[in-house]
């Protein structure tokens, strides 16, 4: 079982991932294809005069400021465009895909902070946001998952989670793949972005570090700049939810999937192929 | 196990209609939920200057003229409003329910004609249009929301197919809920609308027609006119794949659901109310 996470950039070859995700299906293994939709929620923000802003916490991570505004172009980008699309392209490929999102059967539960704390990007202070549904994954139906998978279906999983309050939330991508990965007992789990790996130099793609023992996750965090981070974070806590062996690898190749199942990337916990 | 086709007009009040699937769920019922989307896809492609224009047919049906541009308008509104939107009003409810389109694990496939002929409005002429992305449901994966029913969740289905060349394809909502209806075997459909039911006198609603026995129904579809040919057209496919009975009713109530199920609207096929 092998939980695949693919970027929403714009630069990802969703075609090739498609065609890999079907070559694993082909050779036996159950995947779930969990999905970004950066560029789109860009693209139609922009269409519907909606400002895509993003909010820098005092730790640096960087995320879309989702005002509600912002929450109905997310939903439509992630659930209208990007999931459906992938769920198209691997149909047309043999692949029995059914397109999912955090709402459905309550498949990924977060939590919304009420009041967010921010970087100013003008004058460089903190403030605070009270009007931003991002969210933070708190539990995965793996169950709904199990149902699909056993009958022949390829969930495909779009980065939209139910609150508390049965709101919708934006989540992060890479890290609800690490909690679907940990929810239905995935050995692997292949994030897929368009570097090939975790540079110990940004950008020197040279410098590309192949393997990470579990242990020294924590100091790979430290080394990771930008989006990355947050990557890294996301395979600590697979990790942490049973995950042997996590993938951050390229997704700018004819065969992205396949490459990185066979060495390509960055490769963290477990380094026994045979694990994957 | 009841089918519901609720409509996507302006006028209708989804929160009424699934307080009132909620009850029958909580009464014991099982129970599909097909919608509609126009209203939504009207506003998003007024929001992105995409122009809304209809086809009508020879016949005289009255169909949204789906070309590739709308094609996209009509998925983000189909898929990622009304569909979404749905699926988190039936969670406040405590209905577990999942959005599925036609596209999911080949949920419905239709076939899409190359060529359609249309009466021109300003000439009244006949024309031929090769760009129209409207399909005619030929098969329901009845498996599919069989897995999910008997799961516990309620399938929520959006008007959109699956083509031969697995394109999507804009299909109609009732004609999808009978369809879907026929495909599981449900003996109950209720097409909700902002009618009371079928008039004899259109708009008079005192003129509403109580009962049509299955052998009528042809004549039926005579009397209906504008949209409403299309629901009877509707109840009569779902009639020939065996469900038994088939209400159209108004949707503009508090309890729009359980008010048809004891006798509000028109009723087709058999009036035996043992079989609701």
């Amino acid at each position: 079982m092998i939980v695949v996470k693919v970027g929403g950039g714009a630069g990802v070859d969703l075609d090739a991932v498609c065609r890999d995700v079907a070559a694993l299906i082909a050779r036996g293994d159950s995947v779930v294809l969990v999905h970004g939709t950066s560029d789109a929620a860009n693209l139609l923000a922009e269409r519907l005069g909606v400002p895509a802003r993003t909010i820098t916490s005092p730790s640096g991570y960087v995320s879309r400021y989702t005002d509600p505004a912002t929450l109905e172009v997310y939903t439509m980008a992630a659930v209208g465009v990007v999931n459906v699309g992938l769920v198209g392209r691997l149909q047309v490929l043999g692949v029995n895909a059914v397109g999912l999102n955090g709402l459905d059967g309550q498949l990924m539960r977060a939590t919304r902070k009420d009041a967010v704390r921010a970087i100013d990007p003008e004058s460089g202070r903190q403030r605070i946001i009270r009007d931003d549904y991002t969210g933070k994954i708190e539990a995965v139906n793996g169950g709904l998952l199990h149902l699909l998978l056993k009958a022949g279906y390829t969930p495909v999983v779009a980065p939209l989670a139910m609150g508390a309050a049965f709101e919708r939330l934006n989540v992060d991508g890479d890290r609800a793949a690490a909690y679907v990965a940990g929810a239905i007992g995935a050995q692997t789990l292949v994030i897929l972005t368009n570097v090939p790996g975790l540079l110990a130099n940004f950008p020197d793609e040279a410098s590309i570090i192949r393997h990470i023992p579990a242990d020294d996750v924590e100091r790979a965090i430290e080394i990771a700049g930008g989006r990355m981070k947050k990557k890294v974070l996301a395979a600590q806590e697979a990790l942490g939810m049973g995950v042997r062996h996590v993938i951050l690898a390229d997704s700018r190749r004819m065969t992205p999937l396949r490459d990185a199942l066979s060495g390509a990337g960055t490769h963290i916990g477990s380094i026994d192929p045979a694990s994957s």
